[in-house]
């Protein structure tokens, strides 16, 4: 086990009704927000008049930006700096998804670096403070509620970068599964496939020695595999939403990663997928993680074959562990066509002849990346090739 | 799941040789600490040295309340109280196990009382505010390094109470594996049976629908019994001893309980038997747990069935469900004596006509208690009397 720090200093609110108290627990920290998010589904839900609602009963004044759009865009972060400069706010409410929380921490980054916020993604740039978050969460997803992460795509070259600062955890996030009834199946599956993949991408690692953190991981991705069986034919159930909100926040809150080594290589090399396509992350994940996996299972088949027992409930074979590996691997595209995500570029209707551009765009600069196993231009090139 | 809010501001500062940060931890919340600990074995250790240097180095003054016992007893809570308000103390430094740390948030809470401490953790007082705690952890087991937990035992009475408060979630703690390789066997196996009962009395709930904080109950208390099989024979292994520290911390920091009901029976039923026996807590959970586990398990047998074999690895007999759920509460009883724990009141010599002077104490004024099962005046005598 590595030797770790961890502090998590957010408030989790959660349960029904909870976002009717937004207003009351803002006040304990400011008097005047930034309310940002997204387009027109907090507006038609209701959800954004609740939240004015509470704001206005609590006397916390507000500067509006909606706009954030998946997979969030620069621009957009550029126009919330700025007016968070001259409005002089030292707070930012994020009501949405993974999205508009991201944008929320870029631009509360932003507003105290001097230069262009993007160096902070892209070239180790580092901001003297940060403007404090908080969110109402709309979208199991992403884990930006309890996270220190945000992740933005910069239009004018497509690249889709993270930058993480401790000081980004939001102070409070509310996370009412009442709000979650309405997503359309499509973003219920690409939450599922992205908090999956958060678990993933922790769990395999050449750290040996985590037994408890390895189960925890286990424990969650079987979780998440349950409640995406079950969600479709019950999206109004309240206990199984509760739990995908639940999973989701600990899936990338870093409970699950204390001493671990981990491995971001797929969310790396997905990062491309959603960042030249506009596709969904989530469903860039399930495109890419299963590739990842064929190219690199062999470098630990005990650990993959363990995988596929713990997780797929699938019988060790001991004397061919490569064949219970490779199980585990299928069970877990099965699980993804279940969820109606793609495995493959087709199903995504990506375009197969710009691989070499996606390759040069994920190393950018790089000689190599990874953890369970160091992944280099060629690694990365066959993984986007067993994904075609 | 029911709705919950969940915030623990604790810094966990984990790994090899992490105590030698302590002043300069302190240095950012303080310049004087009560300095609080047990008896010779942090000197003997060198721990305490280690301590004081790296106080010195950080310009950290202190004053000294050495002395806690296990079952931390009121009388050095009332000379802490006192030396904490005569010395202008804000901050008090626990360097031991759970009995020091919670004698130090006793403390910490009573220096902002106005009448006797003891109100707090019989009364229902409240202070004004407490004392900020850090601790450097040397036992794993009580959880107490980050939780907002604290037992005391009165002498007068023999009286073990509880008492918790958000405000006593330690600033940091310290948890350095290598500190426990000296620890008596005794020890290590009251800190193991203390962890998993955290996890158990969190467990048994008639919540449904909690899949998910369900199985990370079930992943904690598996890896408790796996290292506790295996530490006795490896008593330095580092890895073995970090996974302890870890699972002893998350145990009782609440991520397991969150939005379920839980159960804290067996604690309170315990705490009679350490209160008036002096006998270690963890000892005699090991006791309690079983003859619980025995006189409830009809209330809810599937759910007794799930944990023989999702802990134990018994499989399920979907005939007789009575069968598995008896087999898990047997091998829980086994894994307690391969860890030479007691099960039974003679295997810890203790009194055996004393029962009806436990059960009134117990009771203390309340007429039920419990979540899995409200327990009575007539369960409690009825569980002690399993445990004979």
């Amino acid at each position: 086990m590595f030797n770790f720090n961890y502090q998590n200093e957010t408030k989790i609110i959660f349960g029904k009704d909870t976002e009717a108290t937004v207003g009351t627990e803002l006040a304990k920290h400011t008097k005047k927000v930034l309310l940002h998010y997204g387009g027109a589904s907090a507006k038609a839900t209701g959800l954004y008049d609740k939240v004015v609602t509470s704001l206005t009963e609590a006397g916390i004044a507000f500067v509006e930006l909606g706009g954030v759009k998946p997979n969030p865009r620069a621009s957009l972060v550029y126009e919330g700096i700025e007016l968070c400069r001259n409005e002089n706010i030292d707070f930012i409410l994020a009501v949405g998804g993974g999205s508009v929380i991201d944008s929320a921490k870029a631009i509360a980054a932003g507003v105290y670096y001097d230069g262009d916020f993007w160096d902070l993604y892209t070239k180790g740039a580092k901001p003297t403070d940060c403007l404090k978050v908080a969110t109402v969460l709309t979208i199991p997803a992403a884990g930006s509620e309890a996270s220190t992460a945000t992740v933005i795509t910069h239009e004018k070259t497509n690249e889709k970068r993270g930058y993480g600062h401790p000081k980004l955890r939001p102070v409070f996030s509310i996370l009412n599964p009442e709000l979650t009834f309405t997503l359309p199946d499509y973003q219920t599956s690409c939450g599922l496939a992205d908090m999956f993949a958060h678990v993933v991408e922790r769990y395999f690692t050449q750290q040996r020695h985590d037994i408890y953190t390895t189960r925890l991981c286990e424990a969650t991705m079987k979780t998440i595999v349950e409640l995406g069986r079950k969600i479709f034919k019950d999206p109004n159930n309240y206990e199984l939403r509760a739990e995908i909100m639940l999973a989701g926040m600990v899936a990338h809150n870093d409970w699950l990663g204390l001493g671990r080594g981990g491995d971001w290589s797929s969310h790396q090399i997905e990062h491309e997928l959603s960042g030249f396509y506009d596709l969904s992350h989530g469903a860039g994940l399930c495109i890419i993680i299963p590739a990842w996996m064929k190219h690199v299972y062999h470098h630990d088949m005990p650990f993959f074959a363990q995988f596929a027992n713990r997780v797929f409930d699938i019988e060790i074979n001991t004397a061919n562990l490569e064949e219970t590996a490779l199980k585990g691997i299928a069970e877990l595209e099965r699980f993804y066509q279940d969820i109606n995500m793609p495995i493959r570029f087709a199903d995504a209707n990506l375009p197969t002849h710009e691989i070499d551009k996606l390759v040069t765009s994920a190393m950018s600069g790089r000689a190599s990346f990874g953890g369970f196993v160091q992944i280099t231009e060629a690694d990365v090139k066959a993984i986007y090739e067993l994904a075609l």
